[in-house]
């Protein structure tokens, strides 16, 4: 992936300027959700949002421009995790919002996916929107830590990638449906494993043992 | 995705007729690595076989057709997960091999998972590949249980797919590179989660409590 001659889109003014954007983005999703990558091209763009043509390959460029656009205000919004009062209820309901959007028909989070394997741009903002998102929900590890549920060195960003990571592999890679209780399963699988101190910053493994070359499973 | 009208292949007799097949499918992991799936073409697959394009045109159809006889004869081999003697040693050497196949420059692999979005067949493929990769993996799991490192209920695809979906998760979809301690870190994570009952295949969560609305971490 080589990366965008430049990494933000084009000016944001509010206005009209800004109903415009509002406007194209959403014929984005829609057609996205619609087509996939394979069927969306610039001029259905322009034709749903009732913009002209010239507009559109003028702020966005192409269908990249486009896609890299959808992330990025995906990613303006003022989302936060879930605050349940616990960890396994935090990573639990973060996990239940991750189904539901993968689960959905047409997905658009899965269609965005599909769409950074083309285009470098949507790669980036891809990529931005995922770091935005992990380390929005850092709060959840915090809070854990503070409440004592988790050890104080605790690798927020390893135990929230364990915790997604699977519903993330079976519905986008393996493409096989996942069982409804398996949001809470690999929450609760991370929790247990974070408890336990699997995510400590310091090179040594839980328990104090190194973690390379154990023979057995601690604890 | 719709399915592909056929599901399997042409006949696959040894001799020529497996040869033109090696030579083939050599070629396609060749282009795909040099330029991923935007690049490749039949006509470039059969000159560098050196093979007839008819023939692979007949044969193979299209490059989907292609991709998915790469994907099949992936499960051809005789691989089997790695046998250290412990569950985390295992667990450990298995995201090892994940690890390097998708580190390196190109991945063959990583092209294969990119072209699954785009080709029905190629998805398809893919999808039995993973399948036949896990189901070899359950005899990790079934011998941990043997040496009483797990519980005998232990959901082996569970666990293996808690184990392994950080590095796929990290490495394909956030585009991230990934410390080298990361396979030993999620194996950790993952035998530790099984080791306290996290995967068992009952409806009740670790240590009999139920796994819905849980207010704290147990353990």
């Amino acid at each position: 992936m080589t990366p965008p001659p430049e990494g933000t889109p084009g000016r944001r003014p509010g206005g009209r300027s800004a109903r415009v954007r509002a406007q194209v983005l959403e014929a984005v999703r829609a057609e996205l959700g619609e087509h996939g990558y394979e069927g969306l091209t610039m001029e259905a763009v322009a034709a749903r949002a009732g913009v002209h043509r010239a507009t559109v390959y003028r702020r966005w460029q192409d269908v990249g421009g486009l896609l890299a656009d959808v992330l990025d205000a995906a990613g303006e919004d003022d989302w936060g995790p879930p605050d349940t009062g616990s960890l396994l209820g935090d990573l639990t309901a973060l996990n239940e919002e991750i189904q539901e959007s993968l689960a959905v028909q047409p997905s658009v989070p899965q269609a965005l996916m599909a769409a950074a394997f083309r285009s470098a741009r949507a790669a980036e903002a891809q990529q931005r929107l995922w770091e935005d998102r992990y380390a929005r929900c850092e709060a959840v590890v915090e809070r854990a830590v503070a409440r004592g549920e988790l050890p104080p060195d605790t690798d927020a960003r390893e135990l929230l990638i364990a915790a997604t990571a699977p519903l993330y592999h079976q519905l986008v890679l393996l493409r096989t449906p996942v069982a409804p209780r398996a949001a809470v399963r690999a929450a609760t699988a991370a929790a247990l494993a974070a408890g336990a101190g699997a995510f400590g910053r310091s090179e040594r493994g839980p328990a104090g043992r190194p973690p390379a070359g154990g023979r057995s499973v601690p604890g």
